[in-house]
């Protein structure tokens, strides 16, 4: 028997027949012999729905009402999710964010958890309950409702499962695992059975939409095995933990299309603490003129003009492509060599630990992907594996 | 300067457009220098949109999780109207029924408020706050969600008004006042400025919708002065309270159609007690062969053959009419010879304090209703003004 925490996001619940399709799911881990906490966003389209009504009030509403309002998303799929876990003949209960105890900073639409209270949840667990929890809002210590950042269902998941010492935090999504590289783009994508967790944040720091950053960082630091599943489909996934990689070839190439590149006059130490105060995760670098050159999506302009007063766009079509795993980070000129032997136009390249980056031509991304993933993950012996030595 | 508690229903905020009508109306409250809190209900038709995904899953829901459903509504409504209120220029925030400390019993579905605390809501009208309030919801001793039954919100109002022994609970309405009957079947009808607590409960018991009855009982156990307004209209609408009504005429004529007469085969001694257990408030007589005669809804009889084996229609069109005020009691033989007269069916009458009822032939309702408010409250020098000397 162990104790699993399952999270369902907004499309898995996104109809009756979806929840039923949940509640499904659920039993099957309970008939197992499994103790289940369900952690479940608001049902798709649902947010969108409400953000539309207070925008008919005020193009910028409150931001503590906001949070008043968006929460009944999230209580509205917990207490359909959990009559159905009752009319299929299973003890359930729904709690909110407030009623399990998930206390919260006070920084509103994008609250941190800080505290996560396990009184309650550990009764109901005790008298065979399955436990159905609101993702995504907790309250702060003047008894606000609080939603969380993005991402917000996966890290009240993990939080709950670091609490209780879960034995793996379950994020059901609309894929069945974590790939080596985004299969839309190239056929020979391949599903890992098996990622550690440093390899898992370089790829959703660099572009892996699989998982949020955040929650992954956040299941690192409290040692919460995670496993990325299908909602839809059987199978066993993507296990996220500490074990030891197979140490031919690289984990994966993450990617970040639609990017473009843009120019401040201002020299880099200046730029990057103001990028750096407004949250902005941007690669960028200076130039001999004092320049400095920003990576962002290509849609950045006007928000980033916010911040400096004349920002240029240099080039409208940028990518990024970073290789993760152990050991690559000696190969950013073989890479580089790689691509441009391939006609890709490459802009910049730079190493850190598990990562190498190249930022390139954003026409040019489909082939240098393909290229780089065959090179380093499915012909691994490519793989320079002699980290530091060879760094260029 | 007073406290006011202001309620408006489902209809009075059943869109964007009439949320930001509602916020004008509190506003105006609030610019003569009155300290607000306002309780609202759920956006009309989002009870039902709620109540029908419920259905969709289980024709009876589990009564726990509708709560926790349909308890969303409100706060929906609240997170609204506070945004339009700050959207306005005005210092608003919601509370949830639990934020602001409703505590009940914990009868799901039907729970009713035991304690009202204050400390949140204080604080914010010291801090020069409107204090806008979900309605019909609290929390069980176990912090549960619970939800209060029918006339929800109103009872939340005057439990609030009691609390902070308000100046005013202003129950906004389709409305604009009591009338001394129903206005859709008497052109004669009239508002009343003002109305007796004990007429009021008695127009409610007998059919005057415009009020619940458990509210009004509830405000005169509590001494909290009630006023029902017109969220549409201006007007001084009708104030509810202890003042002494003027002594020439009956209060009003409160109706109930749509009524069909049900005879069980038991004596009344043993229907009326179990009628009661199942909370049925219905008129109920019994004959010289140990039969029961019930008064109810037409569409009762399924509800009824629940509790009675076999109950069987013997009218299917009747209807109610009580006549109330100080001192009618005594004219009972006189209504209903007056009401013979015109040629209307009478089948039974009845006094009560402040109350004369008859039951009457379904058809002749109009024409009854028309001729015994003309005779009593538009002509009042009809009324034999000698109580229980006359009571035939």
């Amino acid at each position: 028997m162990a104790l699993l925490v399952q999270k369902f996001g907004g499309t898995s619940v996104g109809s009756i027949e979806r929840i039923e399709a949940v509640a499904e799911r659920v039993i099957k881990a309970r008939q197992l012999g499994h103790q289940v906490v369900v952690v479940v966003s608001a049902m798709a389209g649902e947010t969108n729905r409400l953000l539309g009504l207070a925008k008919q009030i005020d193009a910028v509403p409150t931001q503590r009402e906001l949070d008043v309002l968006l929460s009944t998303g999230e209580q509205v799929t917990i207490a359909l999710l959990a009559m159905a876990l009752n009319q299929k003949g299973y003890l359930a209960t729904s709690l909110t964010g407030d009623q399990l105890g998930i206390r919260t900073d006070a920084v509103f639409n994008n609250a941190t958890i800080t505290v996560v209270e396990t009184e309650v949840v550990t009764e109901l667990l005790e008298r065979d309950h399955i436990v159905v929890v609101a993702g995504f809002q907790g309250r702060d210590s003047r008894n606000n409702i609080t939603t969380l950042g993005r991402g917000g269902s996966d890290t009240t998941a993990v939080a709950i499962a670091g609490a209780l010492a879960a034995d793996e935090c379950q994020i059901f999504t609309d894929v069945d695992g974590v790939y080596t590289t985004d299969p839309r783009l190239v056929s020979e994508a391949a599903r890992l059975s098996t990622i550690h967790f440093d390899d898992m944040t370089a790829m959703a720091r660099h572009g892996a939409k699989v998982l949020q950053l955040q929650s992954v960082e956040y299941a690192e630091r409290h040692q919460v095995p995670l496993r990325v599943l299908s909602s839809f489909d059987e199978g066993e996934g993507t296990l996220v933990d500490f074990s030891t990689v197979p140490s031919e070839g690289a984990a994966g190439v993450a990617v970040k299309g639609q990017q473009a590149l843009y120019r401040v006059a201002q020299p880099l130490e200046k730029v990057e603490p103001q990028l750096g105060l407004l949250g902005f995760d941007a690669w960028c670098y200076g130039d001999s003129q004092q320049a400095t050159y920003i990576v962002a999506a290509d849609d950045e302009l006007a928000r980033l003009n916010v911040i400096f007063e004349k920002t240029e766009l240099a080039q409208p079509s940028v990518a990024t492509l970073t290789l993760v795993g152990e050991g690559v980070e000696g190969n950013s000129a073989k890479v580089a060599a790689l691509l441009t032997e391939k006609g890709v136009g490459v802009y910049q390249q730079k190493s850190a630990a598990r990562c190498v980056s190249l930022l390139i031509n954003g026409q040019d991304l489909q082939l240098a992907v393909e290229h780089i993933h065959k090179k380093f993950v499915v012909e691994p012996e490519s793989l320079d594996n002699r980290p530091l030595l060879a760094v260029s």
